[in-house]
């Protein structure tokens, strides 16, 4: 059986997905609105620790200032009572007529400007309500057809409005980040920031860069046929791994935002054992909360609605539960040795080696013996991946 | 009929390009070794400017000295009978089986100084004959499984492989720029840098990040589903495109490695849309070589070489003619105006203007009519794309 | 500039495209709904020829018999004033939440039951309207996870209810002939008949596969990565091209049903050569209508719904001119022959030559120069892309 | 720990298996030629139970009559010391030159005629040596470009091929099926037959159907991102599963021929499940062979070699013993219960009910709540998939 999550767990939920109506391309919902204090006292039974939302997840877009607060005193009160956490919030800026072309890149400007007053207003709801990491999806800003979008323009238009987020931050002093978090596609033809490179590429441009950080999610880049895990550790490499999103996907075709562990579950595993584990070799970390941003499917009621809710912090706790014993075990440790894994951490130039004496070394290139690896020396990759493979389906 | 190319049009050639024996996952060459000398003086006759090669293209792996000179000699005298320009050098580091675990981030520290060597002794020669793009392609630096690679380590590997070389064409004294080629797989299951963002992210990570650029490929990007030409603006945006590889993909699958334009039609115009007329808004603009990385099918013989080299050029220049075209058009002025392409030129804030003005600015939030958007105030995207579409077709 | 259409061209449109009110699954809709009359008089004057339509697309589900009847004389009557063919019904089985896990292969036997029911009702409408194609779309006959479905039960129940079907068509005298449509995934995770060589096969296991034939989609089959010409050339080598839905997608992601021609063109350019000119070597025609299924993309309003629906027309014709042309042409001709495209069209044995005869054939074998195929006898396909290609582009 | 392997496992290895050199398109063989002897020896001490084999792989392309002969002695001899069975043989068609445009359909002539006496000559080899399977991968026959190929002559002369393959081992009475093997792509652009579903429907078009089946494998449907279970459940409806390969692919791209579960794994799961416990609701099973059809990663030696071989058995056994209990759990049966899987096995209809009966039932369509399903009437297929992840797991 999988192990019972508690809080220090800290798994957290975004209110629209179990929120989720269930309304997809081809159908309209299949689900009545779930009431947001009912959402936070379930998910707090279920053992989640926090709560994440869009500001029209909570207080539908155009709200009068009365709804909207009535709104919000809710959720805070939902949120008292239980004792959950909002340690995230995010702007819708992808579902109104208005953002059809973006928020922050769209063509017309008035929407641009919109966008960032509807932004600004929600960072500071984030901070009245003390979450520290504000996430940016920007999945409206993109194009169908390639001369549609200035893709420079809209790169420039979007750092200026990250720029003017950081300064507004930063002079209100609010203790927040942001996350930007990449898609390639869907509901645009290409989105900006694709992937996990393409936003660290874009966050290196910024005047406030260490402000700046990403939330990836499982299926984004499992859409581009990426290897999730791996984007996940460049991440940590350029210290940018702010917040997590995850979820299931099975290959490169729509955002299916499946439970977590029901798409790639190779993928899962090494997921949750860079995250739990750290790389073989040591190096950055993350220690936020484990967030689940995935859709309860359109043939649920709500029965099913929780059900997937605690399956993902099922599939999570078992997933650990396995990543540890396989790390723990003496036969592969053995194994990745002998794989060479932890040699790769050792640095390609010794300790004070020039690279004028790696050109006197002549065992590194004249004498190296180059034709060894043919019919030899090989790496035992198969049998690493077939000991994670049973330690992944509990079989060792 | 397509215009006939010149040397002004800066078209170069990979030696292993018209060189390719057609040897595939599933069959054995269909074609001889194609002489060095052959292959450069075909190039200067079908109006090409320049070519680059991998050092086992010239000389096979484990040459002697004295074949490696004859052959560097032998190539050297074609440039000099031709006019032919050496603009760029890269290294194998993939195809030998010492590279099975790849180069530069190989489990293997001793393959990993045997791979700086090859490439420090390969710079040498890339100087010395006067190219100054020298491409680093890590194609096996990847895994197929995801315990078998520590992705960290591995990052800071190929970190230090590459400061070691920035420091020593520093040193030297080489008017020499390194250019990363991403590609998300193939020949590994995932590669590490996969895509045109992964490869800024990382040069972001360097000691003399302005030693090093990309040279983005068409078909690797393309087999991520991603937006080539959007990859390209941004690779520009960050001030990184230093070369460029050319070439025709028909969707995500293996690496088809077409000729440029026989692939997908559309982002090719727009390709050449942006390297010949550069963004709509202006921004940063490439002028380096017009390179072709491609391979000439299995099917074809010697003939069908030459006819291959010949459409790669012929592509790009009609591409070329009808780009220009296409923004010449006083209607297509018109629709980009329509589209608010250039309205995307504007900062979002005005001059001066702070965001405490943009909180004061009623207009842009409380009397913002957001609902317009809905029934009205349609982008015109889908005549702007059948404007291109008509261009492109030559049915203008 | 793009030819007229005109009626003798055959295009149809389904209602459900211009009427798209633009909501997907990040956003609600952006434009209002189109009024039935409106569109059928908007399209004539357009010069189409056709059109085709859900149930649900005229009368909503669940409307009263008097609200249906009144929808249906209005659409009759815009079709008698403007001359505008019915020329395909189909049904609605997948927006409702009753159809949330299918229609005719949904577990729940009483939706299967009401599915049939919805279906009859409607095959009624269309012979009265004297449509003769009646398209199966089972968009949500399909499954998110393995073993939610039986697949072989799901294909008994799909069987029985085309069955069923054939035999209340055929006992009715309704000149009406079935046309499925396949599509690998989206709004399932996999569906059921997710190519057209599965509907094929599934077609022949019918009781009456005579009255059952494919109405197959460029963008679905693209989802899937297939070459859609190829496809339909499959469909016709196998008597089953009925019906077709032309439209556009850009590589293997979310169903984007963009204008035909506006995703990949060259693939774009050999279906209407297939469907204009038919296959190089003759065989089975289609000469049915040439059928738009796209969706106007959101970012437009009214006006741009319309310049998308003259897009549609306008790619084909401009493609169908380019494809004549292709043919016409002596070099072109002269190009085929080389590539051995007509020698396909000969039998390999001989006029009565039997395997005995084939046995004794030294020169079949024994005598073969199957060496004469390394570095010669290459078959020019480049050359003959290219030339295509030229045409494609109006270059010739 | 994973089981061990008996021969009533029935497990099959083909000698292109273990045996590959693995060269790839981007590097050199990296280990040298495995003996077919010692391959034999070593398969049976493995477990194994069949061995099959390209003609190529036993004596190369163009061996004299007495190397020919010497090859199939040594097989047969190891075979009889092992009790090693050949359960399949196959013809390569697709690495010597000659074949750059196909076999069966190349459009040269004379290469269709050296193809079909390759094949003919093997198919004696095949019925000498008992196998009742013999296998067509047609991987060669399609096209990079799509006037390359004319597809209605192609499929004629695959056509053709096949029928008189059919009269010859009729003819010859011999105890020989064939199965086709489909795959999307690569090495060409586009195949013919490229999934399941278009083999079974050209199946349907030949003179002696009944004679030819299919031969599926993991990798090739997962490279259309379609799912091998559910194509695998199709085959059987259509009486057509004849084969199998299986084997181990992580997503759209190359062919990677991994371990099989060494890719999707709950795919894996599911196709096991199907293959042992058979479609929840009865229906045709598969008895034949388990074979593998993978390749041992470039990066192994001869040792990681044999642990490939033996990581196939185990994953395949492991996922039986999963699934096997998975179906006995009665915690699970009530799940399938309430999922409705059972009640899609019974039919639509009634026993001996008419469609006018169901045209009478008010209960089927007029009095049907058809609302209930909005909010309620949930499928449960989430907790399915989760009581499924978990006996994967060895969770429960």
């Amino acid at each position: 059986m999988a192990p019972t999550p508690t809080r220090e767990d800290k798994f957290s939920f975004g209110l629209w997905t179990l929120g989720w109506e269930a309304q997809d391309p081809f159908g309209s919902a299949t689900r009545p609105r779930l009431d947001t204090v009912e959402a936070i006292h379930g998910l707090a039974e279920a053992g989640a620790w926090g709560i994440t939302f869009h500001d029209d997840d909570v207080f539908p877009f155009g709200s009068s200032d009365a709804d909207r607060q009535k709104a919000i005193d809710d959720l805070k009160g939902a949120c008292d009572d239980t004792g959950i956490v909002v340690e995230m919030v995010t702007t819708n800026l992808f579902s109104h007529p208005v953002f059809k072309d973006g928020g922050f890149t769209s063509n017309d400007r008035g929407v641009r400007r919109f966008a960032m007053r509807k932004v600004m207003r929600n960072i500071d709801l984030a901070a009245e309500l003390g979450a520290t990491t504000f996430v940016m999806w920007g999945g409206r800003e993109g194009a169908e057809y390639d001369s549609a979008k200035d893709i420079n323009a809209a790169l420039a238009r979007y750092r200026e409005a990250v720029n003017v987020l950081g300064d507004y931050v930063t002079d209100k002093g609010y203790d927040i980040k942001f996350a930007i978090e990449p898609k390639p596609n869907e509901p645009r033809g290409d989105i900006l920031l694709p992937t996990i490179g393409h936003a660290i590429a874009f966050i290196n441009t910024l005047e406030r860069p260490e402000l700046v950080g990403l939330n990836p999610e499982t299926g984004h880049e499992q859409m581009a046929g990426l290897n999730y895990t791996a984007g996940l550790a460049q991440a940590l490499d350029c210290g940018k791994l702010f917040h997590i999103d995850l979820n299931g996907q099975r290959g490169i075709k729509y955002d299916q935002d499946l439970v977590f562990g029901h798409g790639d579950l190779h993928n899962a595993f090494s997921t949750v054992d860079l995250l739990e584990n750290g790389s073989p070799n040591g190096g950055p970390t993350y220690d936020g909360p484990r967030h689940f941003d995935y859709k309860p499917s359109r043939t649920e009621d709500s029965k099913g609605v929780w059900e997937s809710v605690r399956a993902n912090m099922s599939m999570y706790l078992l997933l650990k539960e396995r990543a540890l014993a396989f790390r723990a075990d003496p036969e592969v440790q053995e194994a990745l040795e002998e794989a060479k894994v932890y040699e790769l951490g050792k640095t390609t130039l010794g300790e004070g080696e020039s690279y004028d004496d790696l050109l006197a070394d002549r065992s590194a290139y004249e004498d190296f013996d180059a034709d060894a690896y043919f019919g030899g020396k090989g790496f035992g990759f198969v049998r690493l991946q077939q000991l994670a493979s049973e330690y992944l389906m509990g079989a060792r």
